[in-house]
């Protein structure tokens, strides 16, 4: 019974999160999702990261949060649109709350269908790049698609080298994974190459970072994979628009 | 809809906590059920406490994780009887996976209805610390009785100081918040006056300490609380009782 109705839910979410991922396929835009603890610094990587790529790339951002419109006004001093949704209680991000934000955001991307010319001024298509910061959780938001490209699981030194093996659900299906906070790996106990290893059996495909949003440190990697996956992307999207040309590489 | 399904899932854990409140009442265990994110250092404080306590008192551990049995491995390793429920991917313990581990663990305090002359050798009753170690996650297990005396919410300092407010639910429903992690307060920029003040606003009748699992700061004046409601309790059972008998304080 509890099962059926997980089942359910799982189900309902899904199909929202298809018609999302069509809507950003066809319009370029290329989104993460990311996830951790709460405190393992995934707001400060998200405003690092947003301050680097904010001029080489159209950026917008849904802040999920349980209460609080914090986040998303420390994205907007970036410049930078942001959407807060507030779960009032609840304890992930859904498909359908991220349909609602992006009502509210405006078109992501190139308008459905539409060529350069006929987009009005200022809302010319290009790579646009759409962040989703999710609620403080390891848990519960690795089970919801929300229709991105990729989860960005966030783990921070201070949180302990055990934690892909407690909550291997997450790690699983993350596509990249930042290690964070390696400013502070000099004052703790820390096993970096277990948790390496412990990644690598539980996804090897995952693509690992260590960074610091505080010092800045790695920040350039991941920025640059981050960025090869917002052209790949608008490439694919514009090859697909105008199926004479070529794709763009 | 899913709002009626909540209150039921609620409602049936509720019954169970009471079952299981009723029984610790009886018997005069004191239990705590420690909350926090993953990796904010409740499997260290809790190896540290029972380290400072176990002379002191009789001490069991029921340790929740989503997966492995790693933290009840550690604690054993102290000499402390400790039993693991893993929710496999489940976000939260809940009333019903406490009342399958207590049997499991054997009769906490005295058994029911028995003086201390008609219990079997070795099974004295006395005081006794029950700790119930939840799944890491500041969001759902705030919401699940599991018939503890306390809530004990770990919040520590590298998570950042804005979660209070950001997860106001565990710190309203918490009996004690133990700042945890204070060793790495000179590397954070960490606004302590002002989790105080959030927490008082949010809390004003819950206990705050200031501790360091990993150099011991502060964990006496944890530990001298702990064993006052240990001991408060047992004496309250004890007069409860033998009624001829006046209470022991």
């Amino acid at each position: 019974m509890e099962i059926g109705l997980r089942r359910e839910v799982l189900g309902a979410n899904a199909a929202v999160a298809a018609q999302i991922r069509a809507g950003l396929q066809q319009s370029g835009a290329f989104c993460i999702n990311l996830i951790s603890s709460p405190g393992a610094g995934k707001t400060t990587l998200l405003e690092r990261t947003c301050e680097l790529l904010k001029d080489r790339v159209k950026i917008r951002v849904i802040e999920g949060d349980i209460s609080t419109e914090l986040d998303a006004e420390r994205v907007r001093r970036h410049g930078i649109p942001a959407c807060q949704v507030n779960t009032l209680g609840g304890c992930h991000l859904d498909a359908p709350m991220i349909r609602l934000a992006l009502e509210q955001l405006g078109p992501v991307g190139a308008p459905l269908g539409t060529e350069p010319a006929a987009s009005p001024p200022g809302t010319e298509p290009g790579p646009e790049l759409l962040i989703i910061e999710n609620v403080g959780n390891l848990v519960c938001p690795a089970d919801f698609d929300l229709g991105e490209d990729a989860k960005v699981v966030v783990l921070s030194i201070p949180e302990g080298d055990d934690k892909p093996l407690k909550y291997p659900a997450a790690f699983r299906r993350a596509g990249v994974v930042l290690l964070n906070k390696m400013d502070l790996l000099p004052f703790s106990r820390y096993d970096l190459p277990k948790v390496r290893e412990d990644l690598a059996k539980l996804n090897p495909g995952a693509a690992v970072f260590e960074v610091s949003a505080f010092t800045g440190e790695g920040l350039d990697n991941w920025t640059q994979w981050l960025m090869d996956q917002v052209m790949k992307k608008w490439d694919a999207s514009r090859s697909e628009r105008t199926p004479g040309r070529s794709p763009g590489r």
